[in-house]
């Protein structure tokens, strides 16, 4: 099958028999439900079997850009060894893994159709008090097995070595940690942004700072991170959440998933903040965040002191320093989110869907001024109230505009 | 060939054959010049040729301690790898590499006798001024290469993930980073020491920083370091330099390698201050490490600015904060390594030859001492002259006594 084919709900379900998830006789019917930016993403179901499951087939190009950006394959490996992982250490909060074809570069999973997508229910304003604690046992167990503190030393760096992941991180690297500071093609700036942008580009503290942050990023193997956990990543419903698509999975920095998926919080709190909707909701949203936080390294710790690989290492002190330094590097990387998700290439309907104008400027200048003053202090940050309060001066900004 | 075989010169001459190095008919005689810890290590001639070779081999465990150890033989394909590397960027000071025969996990390559082991020469007390400009430049190239600053980002991951070192790694974790600060079986303290190495176990303020040290070391690809680059690594002549023996080669902290290699030239100084030889060679060892840094750190960013990849980030406030963070690794790796050869499994003759046992005492308690003080200041360090200083206030110390 020739690499550069459309592919049709009809070739998914050839290739679904093949795999054996379906008996040859049962009839498939489903559709295309991909944001089409990287993959195909099918969900089909069967008459007979009354069976329902999503595949994923990676393609030899971002589908985005198409083939002027190749891409190998190898991200549907990716893929399917992270959600291996995760279902190992999280299985309640990833899909489960029913087929992976290393030929076909395509991944069976569990249809979630029953959960909707987080970023989705926030614009709603719907609040959905277990996911702080979901996300927050998510990313303990994810970041702590993976990571050098499980005592697992050679299995990790065997791991990460399999794992590697270049060309996606190399996306990451542009679009998160460089277009949107200079004037790059890719970027998606609103014209009224057009001196803030430019005040921040002239800003040396800040290009520090990022630069810092990315070669973090690039160099800091410290655990398996989902590589792209924004509240787009994440399937909800009242009792249950899920995180999906972890093809950017590498293994980096723990402050890059928390960071990344606090700034997709922030963004949204901006957001309503900036369409006067409900104060309740902010608070939802803001409490979320800090809860996320309080959780995830009050479980890290816990698995960190039973597991007790450090020995002699293994003081208050140090445990202290290591989660706070955890935090400043999620505080960095929520920075870069913010602004990557205001002026870069892929934006956020948070944002972009905000009318009247007056209001999503007043939101975009917010973001982009919250994500500079995380950036700022994060090497020097203390605790996650103090990241709150970045963002709550800029709350308070919007609220007298 | 049974793995546990004891290996003769005899069939490192039948291999050497085998690998084409030598032609049937040439005539081999030889002899074992290994240290044993490892390796099998032969030279040998052909009396035909007249060429001569060094053959290495690796053996399924650590020869040292016997099978106890198992190590798997992986790590002759790392020192191929990293010497093919090494040989790219800084041909001139590595010895070359012949062949390789990865199912024999033997290497084989020039033969240095010329030259003289650097410890050894230093221990003599004699002079080689084109030394830190050598071992300089090597650090320069081969760091700088090997790093994302180069711009071969997606190259890097690729050969990082191939070179990931686990086995040879673990050990520097444990000798290094874990068993000199406990009372570890693998340690070898001499009796008047204990009171001393008792106060630094005690030191909650040491231990924290050597436990982010080795969490940098196990996690902080920055390029791909020799990984064992003290003074009996290096071959030395009075107009050559070749670094050798890059088994412990993996992608890792840069200050990791030059913090070792000033760690050695410091401890050789407070040998001949504890045995009050000359005071020139004193201020030719200190000389040649601010040397080393000085011209490595010139170079690296020569290298940096005419590569200019990194576009918008590359400020003078970046280039010089990011090699401050290079010589603060190093700083504290040196402090790590004094203590380690000063109270750990492996020693080095520039501390236990010294006599009588008073002069050796004053050594030891200054090399752990200036180790303690290299340690806990490395965060805040700002240039190669406060590390100097360091080890200048046991120096005095010293001479005191």
């Amino acid at each position: 099958m020739a690499s550069d084919k459309v592919w049709t709900v009809e070739d998914a379900g050839v290739l679904l028999k093949r795999m054996g998830v379906y008996g040859a006789e049962d009839s498939l019917a489903g559709e295309e439900i991909g944001d089409g930016n990287l993959n195909y993403v099918f969900r089909l179901s069967g008459k007979e079997s009354g069976r329902s499951v999503i595949i994923k087939k990676a393609v030899p190009f971002l589908r985005v850009v198409g083939d002027s950006w190749p891409l190998t394959e190898e991200r549907a490996s990716i893929e399917a060894q992270a959600l291996e992982f995760q279902a190992r250490v999280a299985p309640e909060h990833v899909p489960a893994l029913y087929a992976y074809s290393p030929d076909d570069h395509a991944i069976v999973m569990e249809d979630l159709s029953r959960l909707k997508v987080m970023r989705g229910v926030l614009n709603e304003g719907r609040q959905f008090p277990k996911f702080a604690g979901h996300v927050a046992h998510f990313l303990a167990q994810t970041l702590f097995w993976s990571s050098d503190r499980s005592g697992h030393i050679e299995d990790k760096k065997r791991r990460a070595a399999e794992m590697t992941n270049p060309e996606l991180c190399r996306i990451t690297e542009a679009l998160i940690f460089t277009d949107p500071f200079y004037n790059a093609q890719t970027n998606r700036i609103e014209g009224y942004l057009g001196e803030a942008v430019e005040a921040l580009w002239r800003d040396s503290h800040v290009l520090e700072r990022v630069f810092f942050l990315k070669d973090r990023f690039m160099t800091a193997g410290q655990a398996l991170v989902h590589g792209d956990l924004h509240t787009g990543s994440i399937m909800v419903g009242a009792e249950e959440t899920r995180v999906i698509d972890p093809e950017f999975a590498f293994y980096g920095p723990m402050g890059f998933d928390i960071g990344l998926l606090l700034a997709n919080l922030f963004l949204n709190m901006l957001g309503h903040a900036a369409r006067k909707t409900s104060k309740a909701h902010i608070e939802y949203l803001r409490r979320t965040a800090q809860t996320v936080w309080v959780q995830f390294a009050g479980e890290f710790a816990a698995l960190w002191r039973e597991t007790s690989y450090d020995g002699i290492f293994h003081t208050s002190e140090i445990e202290r320093t290591y989660l706070r330094g955890v935090l400043r590097d999620a505080r960095g990387y929520a920075g870069c989110e913010m602004i990557r998700r205001t002026i870069g290439l892929a934006q956020v309907s948070d944002l972009t869907l905000i009318e009247p104008e007056g209001s999503r400027r007043n939101a975009q200048e917010a973001a982009l001024g919250a994500g500079r003053d995380l950036i700022k202090g994060y090497e020097t940050n203390e605790d996650i109230d103090s990241v709150l309060a970045v963002v709550d001066r800029w709350m308070t900004d919007i609220e007298r505009w």
